[in-house]
């Protein structure tokens, strides 16, 4: 089992987190990963899934804050119209958004026969970071298979690390990827539930926080300084990564100095607090204050964006009356779920970071783990 | 040839058009279709190539403006955030963006071998409307070669009505497709162009107006006391639609009451006028103006979005110089601009319809051309 | 009485009005002006009040659509942010605002003794257009009883025209000012009112359309060609107008060609439909489909901006109950409201066109009626 | 002198500051206050001078970044329609907006003869906080002399801490108001200067961070388990403070928990490199940065709101000329501008916070200085 950063003894925020610490610990919400390693191919897809029923037939109220737009993200021109999530949630590279796209379509397609028929048309949702550095982008490995295999593997265990999506990507300057958290909220005496999943892909080492302290330049140090640390790499993925980097340190291409355009986090936030839309997006803009707290300056070459729904209502997609009556939290007691929302995405980071294994992928680029310097 | 709005005696707006009243007007940017048209196969691609140099080295200044934003169009994230567009804009129905984006992709791939090696990705952009009234578009019939194809036949003849991406699209009850128009807008002594091209998948038959009469109710009239009117269809796509619609008025479907999601449309604006992304933007909203001139009132499940860019400039993606000597037009010069987008958008909207053949597709789904009812 | 648009024969859209045609057809809305009219002195205010309540302890949903953004309305930050209105409207000159902002605040204070001690401050909402063509607006003529005066006289009656803000207007070259109409939206089995309030001061006279008319070049040539028509100006401000003007043709400014800068239009929306500020900014969307109906082009130098509200709820400044149970109307049942609203400011602009007398104010410029020339 | 930030050890970021750290480090930027200081009466104004010509008729490129709108700022409509500034920016308490705001019309229309007769109106730009805790913000102290005065006494040499509209404010349970820090960004073989001022007045104690380390809680029981520092207040205001509340600790309430309402933060921004609005408007959200790094949540009741501005290019009101040749940096160098406008900010605070002295004022509610617990 991996550590996570709590195991390290860093604490992150106040608030107390949910059973899993995860995002799934909001009810009905699960996450599945496809991973593809080998060689230069270091990449995958991980789905999150809003609640395990026909999400277009039972839509979800959802917002998109985009902190930085220099990313590749698609669906959200109409989240942003209707304030609605019609589609479970795809993460992956950023040049395979078209083929997990269609395969998305695809999976709606089958499970809803009057899509295109007797009804509309269904908004896919995918998000992307760029995993060029480690992962052979331009191959574009990413199957529809894959995506149906992430969807199908959706549960409430999240693996973290370099996994699914995760696979390839590096965060300052180490290696990157999927990391998870949640909090309790407590309102009126009613405890909900703020999830966060980050896809990690940003950052310079130097930049890098961890619960305040600057760490990024000491670890920069002790690389130099010396050989690197015994790696507690698993079995699984070692061999590669051994073979390419620690025997020689000359080839050693670390920390890597990514092209500006590689930078960019996705952070998907769930909750069943009855947020509207536009509750939910001024949510989102707090998963920005713990991605800052990590030690970002949201570079230019980033993209990096915020989906967030929320779980409380389901929204039919043709309904039988005209007028709905719907829970809504009074905007006075959102406070809470901001300080949850901004917890949540420091942790996940920071999970994200110490969860991943080393890995060596194209042209024997390699990163090292936050783990083995803490 | 197919006759133009203009030879049926309609002039609309005061500004004139350029040489060929068309988006081409506009010197460097050409148009390729590919049309898909096979009995409920009733679907195609159209490419608007911007300039033909490489236009992820040489990006043009761009912004979106989303009209209504019940749509699936790609790319408007890093357009909103960086102002340039860095692909040719591809259109095509609904449920193909997936796959015609991964081919735009490696299209882009193929052309510039430093994407995702040595510099970043590319974002492509693919907009859409929904044909599903004529076509199978649950069969996602457009595949990768078709994109390719669009590419390398564009032009500067733009082909309009029922042709590539407007194949089977439905307009006002009636044919709707690929139109296009262009104004000469003379500021202080130079010329320059504003040319529009758009995809028209929208609006009920009562509400159309030509030249600010309505013809909507008469056409339903004519439809509904007397036998059709003789098609002018060209012998190309006849048969089918002959067969199945005019000989059996019973099994007529004319006008459509098409779903509601099926309303859509997508206007191109292309201008040689050197702009900002911002004053793009604003010109992009008076393409509004026209396409309210045919009556719309931009129903709530319409996905209405302009993408408007500039050619004056070609911004290099890397740049030797930090900075940049640009020309840019002063404010109080922009009404001829913004007159321009709404005549040309009401032009292009309205020979959409007059040079779309009549088509009858899936499920014998019918639609009448408006030529034939002016 | 002053006629309105429809007894000159001339119908807007389908749906039928409510009983005084006016935004107080919305149950619980008023309105009520205050008009300073003498020589160079053309201008006033206009309160819209949502409901007889304290606004800022019961709020209404409220959002603000920004169709052109050269203007200086205030109080759009919050609306934006909340989703909520805590204030009247207040209507006036552009140069102007600062005073009545001031006076809203006082008058907001008085009504509420808690604001600044126990609780927050409070955002006065005031929208203005630029009078200057008829108005002294550099003499800041309105002061702080004219606003009491114009909140104490709210009520049901909605006198248009000439009149409060909309003294001094001027629109498609005539004399423009306040107008109004609603319309009666069916869904299911309920009746709900959308109503409209227009401050009109935009356009060119040229481009001014009457139900798809042209008719701004017959007037232009009528005046050209003849003398004026005998004005039907009631005999309030009938003498300085009519020395000032009729007798001398070769000082008539007529038609005017305003400064860029002095079109705009204040478009407010009010309804009892439960709409989400999220839903009220897409119904506020297509009161620019009238605006575009009445002939604009949506000048560069415009201020054009719609507010929108909804009765339905009242939130209440601070809730007990974190969860509120609210009704929302669903997004598939939102079109007639979007016609609603589209039909609405259509006829409101030109009731704004008809109702008003001509005026002669600032340096003997004069604005003739529409209603002379129908 | 008061003592900043620098003096007491502590280092934020890496670039360097201009010669004075402070936004007059850009050239032709000059800031001027009026300190309203009388027992319950502690607010006041505070002008910021983007150069010293006539704003009006040579404007300058600006942005606006809404951060959280729990606001009431002025003129930021405008502002996002054109992308310029050209008004002054005031900064006042909340309610006393629309006094600041006309005071600022009558500055303009006195120096521009030519506004609301020959040419437009003019759009004024008034930011503010609420200082209500502190302030008795009912009384509605500021007049229109304090606006004059404010911008006559503009001047290079910066006073921070409780002074102009900083007066009455409170951050992080301290005393907050005024501060002001700058960066020197070399681009190429060039220099350029970010420079940003704040008005701060947000936060929790114990959220208050100075570079990375958690000081609120250590304060906080600094002050529960003794009795209060020697305050280091100078003679001007100690009088009335020290009586209040150095006394009397029973009636001391610090911590102050303000109401929510109350927190906000203004960030002005100003650079001389060559930026376009949207390039201002990114580099304005990386203020946020500096922001989040103090502490904070951006809590609910927060109106934050960044307003940048570049003095590189000074916009004619009106253009002989229709293109004009402007410098325009390539988005590719705007990293070290990211990063300035993050360290600036997070400086800019904690030179507000240690620069202020403790001030006694409304019901004798009192703040206590940062500078007297480091």
């Amino acid at each position: 089992m991996k550590k996570r950063i709590r195991e390290f003894g860093v604490q992150i925020g106040s608030l107390e987190p949910g059973v899993r610490n995860a995002i799934t610990d909001v009810p009905g919400v699960t996450v599945g990963h496809v991973t593809l390693r080998a060689g230069s191919v270091q990449t995958g897809v991980t789905a999150i899934v809003p609640h395990p029923g026909n999400l277009f037939r039972e839509k979800v109220a959802a917002a998109v804050q985009v902190i930085n737009g220099f990313g590749k993200t698609v669906g959200t021109v109409q989240i942003a119209e209707l304030g609605t999530l019609e589609t479970p949630i795809l993460l992956t590279n950023t040049l395979s958004v078209g083929t997990v796209s269609e395969a998305l379509v695809r999976y709606m397609l089958e499970q809803t026969p009057e899509i295109g028929v007797t009804t509309g048309t269904v908004n896919p949702v995918v998000c992307e970071c760029n995993d060029g550095w480690l992962n052979d982008i331009r191959g574009l490995h990413v199957q529809a298979e894959h995506v149906e295999a992430a969807l199908k593997r959706a549960g409430e265990a999240v693996e973290e690390g370099a996994v699914g999506a995760g696979t390839g990507m590096t965060c300052y300057g180490l290696k990157g990827g999927i990391g998870t958290s949640s909090r309790v909220v407590r309102i009126g005496e009613q405890s909900y539930t703020v999830g966060v999943l980050v896809l990690s892909n940003f950052g310079r080492l130097d930049d890098l926080q961890v619960a305040g302290q600057s760490v990024g330049p000491r670890i920069r140090e002790q690389v130099a300084n010396a050989t690197r640390p015994e790696s507690t790499t698993t079995t699984e993925q070692a061999a590669p990564a051994a073979s390419t980097s620690t025997n020689s340190t000359d080839t050693c291409d670390f920390p890597p100095v990514p092209d500006r355009d590689q930078g960019s986090i996705i952070i998907v936030m769930a909750t069943d607090l009855p947020l509207s839309d536009r509750q939910l997006q001024r949510v989102a803009t707090r998963a920005g204050v713990g991605l800052v707290r990590t030690g970002s300056y949201i570079g230019h070459g980033s993209g990096d964006l915020v989906l967030a729904f929320s779980t409380a209502t389901r929204f039919p997609h043709e309904s039988p009356e005209p007028i709905l009556m719907l829970p809504l939290l009074h905007d006075h007691f959102l406070d809470p779920a901001f300080r949850a929302a901004a917890e949540c995405t420091e942790e996940a980071i920071l999970n994200s970071l110490v969860a991943a294994d080393p890995v060596t992928g194209r042209d024997g680029h390699h990163c090292e783990s936050l783990r083995d310097y803490l």
